[in-house]
């Protein structure tokens, strides 16, 4: 069960970067829900990068083939099984790193934990390729939220510490949409040229630049979230962490909050005009003793930069016993975090769902 | 399974705060492991607080009576069950909160969730009140780690952004014991001295402070967790944000490494004299590819100021529909940083713990 | 999770025969449900026996204490814990089973199991003692389902096999009720009084018997079990397995299935004149591709007779290594069936609950 | 999670009928053990039938495709993924089942479950065809076993009331195999030929039969199963009522124990020459209180008869609110239990395997 997360919709991704093929199981999709295949390639493509600044040569179709669970383009409540082949490998590049892993990466821990029998070429079941089929399970949680007002959206928050903006109190469809239709996907376009420009900087030096993701859910009423462990934050941050590289979790005012006062931390409640309880800030992040307000879940992650890069650095020969250098050659993105925004929507499409399920909002 | 976390181990916490007793359930300790109940209680002292600056007079003996699980001092396979009565409750400071409900409580989300159901009393089963059966069952598993040469500490690491020390490349035992001998957890004194001079100012000023915790966990063999999502970082966060007032958890240099160069935030290894495989910094915080590198585990979370805060503050009424203002009077701490210090211990145990039956590491 | 089933709605038995008290943890119960406690004390004592014939002397109050999880005689929605103190243990008459272990007891897998750290002392957590709290958490999920027209009903189906009448096709509430007001809960009383004479001619012996007991479910809407595994059988059969000596589950004409053909078995469809569709038999017992059809369910579980007898047996002395004969003296049950009667209904109740949590036919 | 099973070893199945593929994902199995595929082909022909008297004539390759977990022919810790191609679907004989659902299979339950969206073709999710991936897993999980002395036979232990021989106290490797290799799996030809005659008989009056099956599992060491519930019985039964048609579960004299005394049903217990604690009935089919005795764990299932029957039978036009007759035309087998027999042998090793990771007997 390592490989899965949820409870009523589970969703468990299999496959080997350079294996036969990737995908996903996802079981507990209510049935009867219209699955708009072409959206889903769009959101998918989102994710494969190949024209965004720093990102991998390595651009393989990722279209996913559904051998189950749908029927007639609507989910039948079989679960569904979505294959992507994996087609555009090439493993040469990583010969050796069993033995001389690569510091960064999971090639000396699935050294350990697997006695050498891991198939770690391209990073095996490790591999940031494994969030392709996670998106095509995310991408079909979103539009069955969607078609019940709840809309997500992720940005660029940060890359190589410039910052984009943040979102407003009560984002718009709009605005949580604009961002994925730019090369980087960002609120503030000035700050995305300024990260552009770092990207390009870090990979003229054989480098590589990390960054933070933002996400919103907008329309998600009150009361989803269960306590005391699972609640929209454990269950969130149990999914996120599964992305490669995320090395933080924050919601709301996050980290921000172990310096605020209470006074200041805490979002005083109002009426608005239709009897509906807000709140005029959002410190919260839209969620109360693990619980949803009913204001937007807001949320960030920090993504660490690429392990892989061209500079020289020290690791060991495990056979050898000895200490040695390593530069990794390669096809390798200078800057993973703009493909991990899809990824993040799709985590948190996904997961909502399951706690609104589990919550009994559907049926 | 909502108030449950852990697969071997599965550690449920009951009890709402002015109700009969609070406790814990815990299935899949080991059998026939000692312990000792004067050292436990001890442990849970720390978290009961008292005479540490900003924290509640409500000071209960927190004593767990221990029903099932333990056989002449020894765990014996069965479920292990230990009740925390509530002996020194006062609900009348609580009385109207399921009308009006507190700002940064989960008053209103439990309102909404449970249809008026809820017993909010004291904050019901949403209380902090509920990590003390937490610190029980994770004191244990505490003592069952160290037995094999794991030991778990963790100091106040920020308090209204004052900063302690952080923890050196390789902490030892008493390193990691130090900081809870003292009145607040920390490291360096005079950081300590400053925070207690914050905290006393902001409850001067009617008003809370948060902080965040730094946890590390050294001795831990390498191997221990799973792919893709039960991993180190995914369970522990799933446990971690259980505790009432965490909004934020980052592992190694967590939130700081979207900041870096992958050249500087990737840990080279390198062969100790004797064999092992250790880095030269630990920006990973012990993990890669979800799955610990035998170096230290180093994680820290945020807690937000306390909510209950004497100022006055705007809410609803529920029942008339209309804005109001709110000054919550009773039992409250300035600072609930300090007092969460042992349940990140506790929690941070038990999980490393159930991670280790789930990888095979005992028997 | 040994000691734990169910998905949504979560039970949990703890403690041992002699320790300080068992109990057992129900996550999941939707809040606001009255909780009739004298009826389910009603419940509880005809699980107690003590009256009924061949059943042990042993007799204590089995008053179940809710420390979480009630507010105000109603569910809150926080985990329901109920505690049973035991009171009347007497472990004198066990003292040695550890070393020459009963036949048909847990003794011995317990032994090996927790390689001698297991409290066996009144059978320890393997006792069917533990079945009372699971009559705790089972009448409060009874009542919530009879509160929406679902009523459970079991009785003794054979003992020594001497047969009861088998429940009608469409059992009425009266016919479901009528056998727990007996002192052994039959059908045909003339079954009854044979049963009794089987029984004490067993007890006279020195020897006890077995039995079998059937239950029905009646009231449960269509659509309730998932496919392919979590179906009502397997997640019926999962809980079952769990009351001490059962040792077979059968739905519907279940191993008679096995000599039938397809004509005779296969219930046809017919619509009633409301526009219901049900059978004129019920071979499926209600379930069909491990979903409930509208039908009554309808199951029946064979219970061994109780493995402590006075008569002479053959056993071991683990330490000695040698064989030995073991002559249980102390007080049993020369027939525990009619006991496990409730049982089995609680059972019932806390999965086809789960079930329905999880197929959304709450809220 | 309702098409799945098992704690550490996940074992989830996926597919419709008719749709484009059916498949097998199993997350858990050790890495680096061998899978010998030509011996795994092999054991899944087994249940392909095709010459067994009364199978179907649909004979498709059912060749698995390993498109996960498997690197250089070994398992590698990433989960296990296996597809099956449907290629020898004819849907038009399933025209209709939506509306006039046949007797005895999911038709009704699935419409009213999935208000119509379920995808039943050839039976859809719900097709005993989805046993051949869970063939595919279990025959690796009985590969594994068998490396650490672990063997599991099963065998037709009745036809239409016609029964085969049972299995010896001490079954050998050869006694387990032997019935594998013959036309219909029994331990007695002249039983199976009896039950051949009787199949045929019935498939003559367009009609079918059920049976039961017995399976042994021998070298099974003391000690694997979880109280109080995740038991080898509740673990096994809840796998094995996934299988369709299954409707009754029982070990050792299951049913039969009911009608037994203490003293008969009891198994004593004995020393043999080398120490090993053995009995010399096994009544209790090698468990006591939910945990393996060492001795061979037994147990029995009943198999319904096919509903799928040539002759006419009550069914209702649900759209038209009326009652109608059907005659089901189309391919089927007259008597399915010789081709579940060796799935009962794969969701044994599975199961098994899960609860002896749960455990800790590997590593």
């Amino acid at each position: 069960m390592a490989s899965s997360f949820g409870k009523l919709l589970r969703v468990s991704v299999f496959g080997q970067s350079h294996g036969e093929a990737i995908g996903v199981l996802a079981e507990g999709f209510p049935a009867g829900e219209e699955v708009d295949l072409e959206r889903l390639q769009r959101f998918m493509d989102r994710r494969r990068g190949g024209s965004a600044p720093g990102s991998t040569p390595r651009r393989e179709a990722d279209a996913p083939e559904f051998i189950s669970g749908l029927c007639e383009g609507k989910t039948c409540g079989a679960p569904l099984c979505a294959v992507i082949k994996n087609t555009n490998t090439d493993s040469s590049a990583y010969k050796g790193f069993d033995d001389t892993p690569r510091p960064g990466h999971a090639d000396y821990t699935a050294a350990v934990k697997y006695s050498g029998f891991a198939d770690m070429r391209g990073g095996g079941h490790f591999s940031g390729r494994l969030t392709a089929p996670l998106c095509a399970a995310g991408g079909i949680a979103g539009q069955i939220l969607e078609r019940r007002g709840i809309i997500i959206g992720a940005h660029l928050c940060s890359i190589a510490g410039i910052n984009d903006d943040r979102y407003p109190l009560f984002p718009t469809k709009e605005e949580l949409e604009a961002p994925a239709g730019k090369l980087l996907p960002v609120i503030n376009d000035e700050a995305g040229e300024k990260m552009r420009a770092a990207i390009e900087a870090a990979k003229a030096d054989k480098d590589s630049v990390g960054g933070s993701i933002e996400c919103a859910v907008v329309g998600l009423p009150a009361g989803v979230g269960e306590p005391m462990f699972e609640t929209v934050e454990g269950a969130l941050s149990y999914a996120l962490f599964g992305i490669p590289a995320v090395k933080g979790v924050e919601f709301g005012s996050g980290f921000r909050a172990a310096e605020l006062r209470g006074s200041k931390n805490n979002d005083g409640f109002f009426f608005t005009g239709d009897g509906k309880v807000i709140s005029q800030t959002n410190n919260s992040g839209g969620i109360l003793g693990g619980i949803s307000t009913g204001m937007p879940l807001v949320f960030r992650i920090a993504v660490k930069p690429t392990p892989s890069i061209g500079k020289e650095q020290d690791t060991v020969s495990l056979k050898a016993g000895e200490n040695r250098k390593i530069s990794i050659a390669g096809r390798h993105d200078a800057c993973i975090v703009p493909r991990a925004v899809p990824v993040v929507e799709a985590v948190a499409a996904l997961v909502i769902l399951d706690l609104m399920l589990q919550g009994g909002f559907f049926r």
